[in-house]
């Protein structure tokens, strides 16, 4: 998607230019992953005008692959932002009608192909939201990954109105979720999508679990929301083991608040991929998420050192020279 | 329509921000028409969401009446520019799917009301183009108008890409076409729309007039391409006293190609209400025109000192003091 | 007036722009007021001239009613800002000679005719200030208010700098705050201007209603300045039935100083057209007056529904999706 | 003055944010002869404030001796600009009034000691329009540098409107020219202050230099308007030894059209202190002219080099490398 | 190199902010492939910083391969740019001391490798004067490319003040030329570095071609330099069969004057590579450097579909919608 | 040296225009001495072209006398920079390889002419780090103005990274310290250049002074940093009097974090040369370095009363009118 942000923090009828970036759950976690020098690739259909190459030439400068991008017939999803500051929150218009990437049919991909290399696939809520034949491509991907022994993930980020084709979530991510191995999911969405009713994330976690028995661990950030420019954020872990947190950082003043939990989740397969710590991988995952606030635009342009020192509190006025 | 133009002469993919304006060919008319002193409204739909309160905001500042203007379901419309120059022609991405404009129900407007106190109404074919709804609209205010003694204008404005639901521009304009005054229209249009194969402005006007005889009046531009930023436009007419044309216009460079119909129209307008002369009519609306493409933006921001100027050919690297 | 700010925090002397906003005490309410849903007509002089067509125009955009909006000879008046951040305060450099508003006739405005359909009139100790001529309409139309049975508000708004012409404010304002039913005034304003010698805020209410008979409420914000980024805003009320205050507000940080009080007003007279409950009343004009602090330029454009979320402390880090 | 610029082609009332640059008849001619080697001083009066402040300082910039401005009551005189193209004129809003400037007092400058290095004295007729007290202080410079034997220029450059004090410029100029070695002067200023009727340049010029016995030379620009864009200068110079003329120069496009007369002065001043070839001097002077309308701002950056290229034709597409 | 260029027209000593781009002749070639589909890769060595990591992905979101990017110690060349007007040219400030680039190693690149897959080898004469390790580098590679049996261009290039490390362009040109099947060559480059004194463009080359047996062919662009805004260009080639010229394209006003050369090497190479028609080819090549004049940046951002339009002389001010 | 500054908070990659300023430390101090109005030279070798003569006027801008400023050969030293927030620290990137003022010459400048009416010379340990020649200058300088007699002071500011000529600074500010009356040191810089190891301000400050006989205060400021926005500062001094400290200053949110150091010198130079007394001198430079992070830029661009101001915790949310 294109997102369209007014300026500093103008309304919408004070703007005379909008800014110009581009992201979308699983794109920003492919462009963390690659600016944490994982290679990734993103998997997507966008329209066959202007507006299409100009987002993929976007993504190819993050150093994603973007070989697998497919033109098609649709518009390019937008969302419009204005900012906000201190006690006005920020506010987004969501324009996606008939995206390319709703359009997109589901042989669209051959998902053998694609992922043949690959060790990890990633997916959230959204796709399978936006029509028939993406939740159909969703499903393929999913089982052509299981297949080949990737690890899964998935950001469930349940949203309502975007279920629009007829099915509701409830209708069709479980039969995605049950190709996960970790998913970051809410208690709200547990218990919108999926009817786990509780106020407890581990209690949620384990049910989950329960329901969903290739799911082996479910994973979260829990924000306090000081203010539109101040928030708190915690990272927090379930699975087998049982529940760990890491260290709580301080987002003050925050200067992007979109992506923060596609930082996370890239965070958290980097760390994944490197360090066999649990503990350390939630630590670093949240720390990415925490440097995203600091960052414009949707996705995390954070490198492995960066990350490690705002993971150490070296949070530093200090300039680097 | 919001209007988002790359800045300067970037290309899409260079652009990191977009200007934001709003246009439409009724609107432009409208608001060409307040800033000349003559009191216009604009009666359409927008989308009820922040971005259709902006559209609105902005036509509220040109002075033109918006009480009309409804919210609905739907889109706000948008289109995409980059601007050409010299010999590169600039490029325009559209993307109006299901705007709130194409939502509309016949009974979302009150014409008898709305037009009580009205002397002129004008339209284009943009609006039956989009919605089987909005050509019935369409069709009841032409009515109601004719029923109140307006005088009725059109811009024909063929864009075959547009008439998507079902019926073809031949369906349809004819129908509506019978309750005008005077219209704007090009040999390409009479070609398309109305059967008429000829490659003679005099002769087209002619057999519209014949097949509609409401018709007075056949206005349009002449415009020599020379390059992007280079035009000459000269205004043509042609009624029941013959033929007549404007002096010629040397348009360089061009700050804002977009809407000089529009400013053509809103010129003949007011020359219309104003001046009792049809070739100072002609002449006035041309140098609108002329005039609108030094202008930034979809309508044309003059007064009748600055057109008038114009017209009189005192162009002047003199500064107005 | 129109105001001209240096980009970002940038000094005078570093500025090579300066960003356009216009405002002014009354015109700030009816803006203010306009965003709320109330219909509000603001009533001056601008300059015959293209700045004061583009002031005008502006003020279109707001919704609010300029048909009261007069052309006339003298300056648009224009004040140049710099903003602060933390310990280093804004600056501010007023340039309001001659403007055209102080050159008002007593007859420029035909008050009977313009209050006709009015439920309230509010002006602020500004208008008096500027011009013998500016003080006999402001009395003109608080006689005509009166006698059409208006509420009548002021912002007592002292600055001495601008009785320049061989009136004080003590000769002046008191013959104008008679007809008020409510005030904004501090306790500088009045020691200053009505001899009230006093530290105690309601003390100084009541000795005002004292003095003014028909005055039945005087109201306030009591602001702690911690730096320039950072304030605390209380909003404070007394009349017959005692001293109330609203709820405080932490600004952090603040975008845009200018404004808080007349963002005040308008809340006030919002609430007290809409809620008969003077303790809501009081805690949405603060709440209007915080979020103000948060939105760049002159006046508060936020919805009574935005006003409510800020009002309930939801200052929500949370996204408006 | 400080001028307040819509960005690129805006109108003022689309305009959200205006360009700064500072500019005037002398203070131009000083700055341009800085960038061409030459030391010069400007004396002048700012407003004592922030504004004042900012104007010196960026004067300081362009290498100007600032050390005899004094600060003083009273506003900065501004203007306002809009910049046109092709067939649509730029437009001036001046805003003068009460300019600290016109506040000076005849003993505000101490001349003998101003001008105790100088060789060059120069004026324009702006400065004895704004006050009376401004125009004592004009003739006390001449005076004196007549008493100290510096060559004296003047820019007669006549506007009606600006003479407000009660005299003429008819009164006044006549008594100021009279110390004047050189003047510009065109034939309308001729006609309208010294009441010399005449059609002809060298007509005007003789006339000029009967009147005036101290006069040795007029000069002057002769600029043929294609359009905003797009002008022909032509230098061309009358004295004891007749008529001469310099090339003709081709402006298109122009990129900022203020200043010309200033540059060409500059121009002029050069050439006198440094050709002693009249004929060079005045090719030098329009090149100077010339390549002023090719940079923004109220005055020429360019140096020696920079005008004898464009002296030479070299108007190059050649990069400099 | 990173391309630092003043805003609009301003001198560098007006600009508060610099436009980024990037760019340089090999570079530029390949974007320009790129942009017209054909798949190309860049080879050179970046800073081991962040400046350096910035340019490669600039060069990656082109589309061009930048595996082949090293990373090493020294600078970002840069330059600095004032864009000129009129008969104002524009201006550079080169500052590429102590690149990374001019600290290549020999063996920095295995050309067997980088070279395996490819068609086509372009070189610049700029790469050989930096240092003595890159024009070996540049030997290897034209060695390994001609065993290869890939087709060798090059754009001669001649910049005197580059050649700093104790040879000349005449020393080491030949030595690499003697690789070439065509080569851009002006008659000055010629006779600085190849001691071919002529006035003549066949005269010239047919001695080249002499001069190098391998070299088949030399091709060129003549330009008229009417004005900084305004040239004429048209494409010249020479080889066994003859010369041959392209037609005129007429380039005003020009947008950004860089890299025309660069374009046309690039249009080049696509038509050899498809057309089979060198008339076409260098009609192709000529267009599209045309086209990159209007074009902002360093390289041509042009598909084939928009070249062969200007090719066709449809400079068309019609709006592509 | 020329700074280039991202953007707000954009990274590098994201940035497509840098802002411009100059700065370093030797000049910070000059400039926020002259905005304390202060006479102040400043005494350097700019580069021979565009950009040198750009960066001389910008710092005649700030009204300091750069009558001895030299153009030499070399490069003008550029830093780049991306401004931190929150929990992301700030980035420089260093490029001052081959600087103009490395190349200067011992004898490119006449000290006893430069120093003849001088009261105060200040240098820092950048300017022996860069070169041999520079090194020499320095002490060349040092020699004079001792023999004239003028209170001398430096910033040791130790930077390894610069030591490339082949003497450590252990080898060379030893001879240059032995010059100096007061100094401003950090317990790192003691450590790694003179040896003193010790964690404790107050030891170290007495033991250069008993290393440096004529060394009569060391000074400094203590940071805590919070964030990369938020810092607290105070102020620190030792001498034969004993150790005092300034009141702690709050920094949030910072606007620009360089050049906090040489507001704190030119604060202390300010006060030395007034106050006559150390406490208020201590506290007045503190105040200036707290001052000069709510400022854009290198140096300290605020006025005596606005330090006082800020001295006396006055930081104010009140509007200066």
């Amino acid at each position: 998607m294109m997102r369209l942000t007014a300026p500093g923090r103008q309304r919408f009828s004070q703007a005379t230019q909008l800014g110009i970036t581009y992201g979308g759950g699983e794109a920003n976690v492919s462009a963390a992953l690659a600016y944490l020098g994982i290679p990734a690739a993103h998997v997507t259909v966008f329209p066959e005008n202007d507006l299409g190459r100009a987002a993929a030439a976007f993504f190819q400068k993050t150093g994603i692959d973007t070989r697998h991008i497919q033109y098609g017939p649709g518009r390019l999803g937008l969302y419009f932002m204005e900012t906000g500051e201190g006690l006005r929150p920020s506010r987004i218009v969501y324009d996606r009608y008939e995206s390319a990437f709703a359009h997109l049919q589901p042989d669209t991909f051959d998902w053998k192909n694609i992922l043949s290399d690959a060790q990890w696939f990633h997916w959230t809520g959204i796709t399978p939201a936006v029509s028939a034949s993406a939740a159909q491509a969703c499903a393929d991907a999913l089982r052509t990954a299981r297949q080949l022994g990737l690890t899964i993930s998935a950001d469930v980020n349940y949203r309502r109105v975007l279920w629009q084709y007829g099915k509701k979530a409830g209708d069709i991510m479980p039969g995605l979720v049950e190709y996960c191995d970790v998913i970051v999911c809410t208690i709200g969405d547990a218990a919108d999508i999926f009817g786990i009713q509780t106020t407890d994330f581990q209690d949620m976690a384990r049910r989950m679990m329960e329901q969903f028995p290739n799911l082996k661990r479910v994973i979260a950030t829990r924000r306090e929301n000081l203010s539109a420019s101040h928030n708190r954020l915690t990272g927090v872990c379930f699975d087998a083991a049982g529940y760990i947190e890491s260290p709580t950082f301080d987002l003050q003043p925050i200067v992007d608040r979109i992506g923060g939990g596609d930082a996370f989740m890239a965070g958290y397969i980097y760390g994944s991929l490197t360090f066999n710590n649990l503990q350390r991988t939630l630590a670093f995952a949240t720390a990415a998420s925490a440097l995203k606030h600091m960052i414009e635009g949707d996705f995390n342009m954070a490198s492995v050192a960066e990350v490690e020192q705002a993971m150490q509190g070296d949070v530093a006025g200090r300039l680097l020279r």
